[in-house]
């Protein structure tokens, strides 16, 4: 078995402002080490798969700045997309380039921007998961045990068992059907998914052989299936044939395009933890917190605090006797905020971007 | 009459942090306005004093940048002090360089880093204190009204009433006897203070026709008046003489070396507003606030907050759903604090000061 990791990494992300900015997604910030979210989930992969075999799909104007991030990663293995069309279009492309990669090849399409952990768990998972979707020729994605009532996430059903391959000791049953997909539920609906033990967070990973992946393409997706055609063999070739395949491919999921229709999809019930990493809020808490509560990152100096998430990009973070709230110095600018309303950074990012002379904040 | 502006700027200053900094105390700073603390100082008395007669005696180290923040003022009337004393000999200093400027001469000894307004009835005021200390022969300090029991200033007792020269209309008697100087009271006596309408603020700020000074320093400081004269007559000569005269001279204030003794000690009762500026509290409130009580100075966006004192000096600060703090932002640092505890900014920068590395940051 080879995997191909395919590195999602076109998202835009304000609600890590200020220190995301217009050219510096959250996929390229250090929020959880001293190097960016993205170079994280290329070095989590060390030992299962080569930064030769990866690529890293993300949008045209961040292409520069991602190529710096992982230099490991040959420079036109990351692909910049002219117009973001969602996962299924970019997917497919990857599908495409390696369908002749050979009948061990397992593509693993990933989120540049989660937390997961610990690495190691991760990576004899993915194994497994490859191993299990060659010998069943099948789309695994993986399915989060979910540990509080979510909403913000999409969430997968399972259904009956089904045995894998190079399975990880210590687990149940690691593989199951796919009974249905829910996208964000509501609070109640939340709660009984919680409760109930058959509702996965979908995590955003999917790993298949590329053929599989066409097939099915061509199935549930004939559209994409047809102008994926149009494409040169391998990647880096012809930009125009690129730039038209992005135009005309419709804007979609690949979970709706593929995975809530297809009778090849599987869930890998995962045992390593995993974190969107929405917002200010998600870097809280931990162990990475003091005796107070406070999780600084950069130089900090917090006296006479509880609950405090503080993160100096550069300079410093001087608090005395706050609470609950987070701190964000960067060169330039400076975010405090309840922890409970981080969610509104992207309201304040939008006032910024209608204020007059805001815009050179964003 | 003619008055000689003699501004003391050697204040250090650290409950300003992070704006302020071990090269830029408080007169540096642009706390009230755009342009720093010193330079309103020197531009409220515009039309009072011209700045050819105007001195400002700092410490040595800080010489450059005050020439920088006031270049009206000549050079040589710069006076960086090799080690600071206090005021009495910067005071001594003053009255001997000036001793013979003429018979119309007045000193006005002020400080650089107090709010003053309005300009135009504090120098109406300077003027008729000016034109009464030399009619008397007097020195006049000014003591100003107290609207709160504030246990960080020091008052003055006024004596029985004395009639001014080119006197200020719509106010009593403005000139007084002093009958008592009182450091820092306790929050009962500063309540019997305010109550009793006989103590003002001392508002650090001395008016004495120079030869009225150097007799009553001979009188009450008999070893600062003996050194004054090894000095030479004129400012910028003989800078070996200036540092001896630091070196020998006792380190005491004004108050306690002549103003306490003094027979010719006269308190003019202010009709302007006065404050030191004693910390980011003394910037809240007032006309500047916004309906929400917010204070923002610099570029600041602050949504549903109430109370807040915001103070970017470059970039920007954005806050969200925040109460009663102080933000500070500068290129390198943020500070968060609660406006209730401001006082104790100093002990924040004591840590600074203890901490591995944090000394860059003073």
């Amino acid at each position: 078995m080879r995997l191909h990791p395919v590195i999602l990494a076109g998202g835009r992300g304000e609600r890590f402002w200020p220190l995301s900015r217009r050219g510096r997604p959250k996929q390229l910030l250090p929020l959880l080490s001293d190097r960016s979210m993205l170079a994280d989930t290329v070095a989590r992969l060390s030992g299962a798969a080569l930064p030769a075999d990866t690529f890293v799909i993300t949008a045209r104007d961040l292409a520069g700045a991602v190529r710096q991030a992982v230099p490991g990663v040959p420079r036109h293995h990351v692909v910049g997309e002219p117009v973001g069309k969602n996962t299924a279009p970019a997917v497919a492309l990857a599908a495409w380039w390696l369908r002749n990669a050979g009948d061990d090849a397992v593509v693993a399409v990933l989120p540049s921007d989660h937390r997961v952990e610990p690495a190691e768990r991760f990576r004899d998972e993915l194994r497994a998961a490859a191993e299990t979707a060659i010998a069943r020729e099948a789309i695994i994605t993986f399915g989060v045990p979910p540990t509080r009532p979510e909403t913000g996430y999409g969430y997968i059903e399972t259904g009956e068992a089904v045995s894998g391959i190079g399975g990880i000791s210590g687990r149940g049953s690691a593989f199951h059907a796919v009974k249905s997909f829910r996208e964000k539920p509501d609070a109640a609906t939340a709660e009984r998914y919680v409760a109930g033990g058959t509702h996965l967070w979908n995590a955003g990973m999917f790993l298949f052989p590329p053929r599989v992946m066409l097939e099915e393409l061509r199935v549930h997706a004939p559209e994409i299936a047809r102008l994926v055609q149009s494409l040169p063999d391998r990647v880096g070739e012809d930009e125009a044939a690129l730039e038209r395949y992005y135009r005309d491919a419709p804007s979609v999921s690949i979970d709706v395009a593929v995975m809530e229709r297809s009778k090849r999809a599987l869930v890998a019930r995962a045992g390593f933890a995993w974190d969107d990493l929405g917002s200010w809020e998600a870097l809280g808490g931990g162990e990475s917190a003091d005796a107070g509560g406070n999780v600084g990152r950069g130089r900090t100096l917090l006296l006479d605090s509880k609950g405090v998430i503080a993160f100096a990009e550069e300079g410093m973070i001087a608090a005395l006797g706050i609470r609950d709230l987070v701190v964000v110095h960067t060169r330039d600018a400076t975010l405090v905020c309840p922890r409970s309303r981080v969610q509104e950074v992207r309201e304040l990012v939008a006032r910024l971007r209608s204020e007059g002379g805001g815009d050179a904040f964003l």
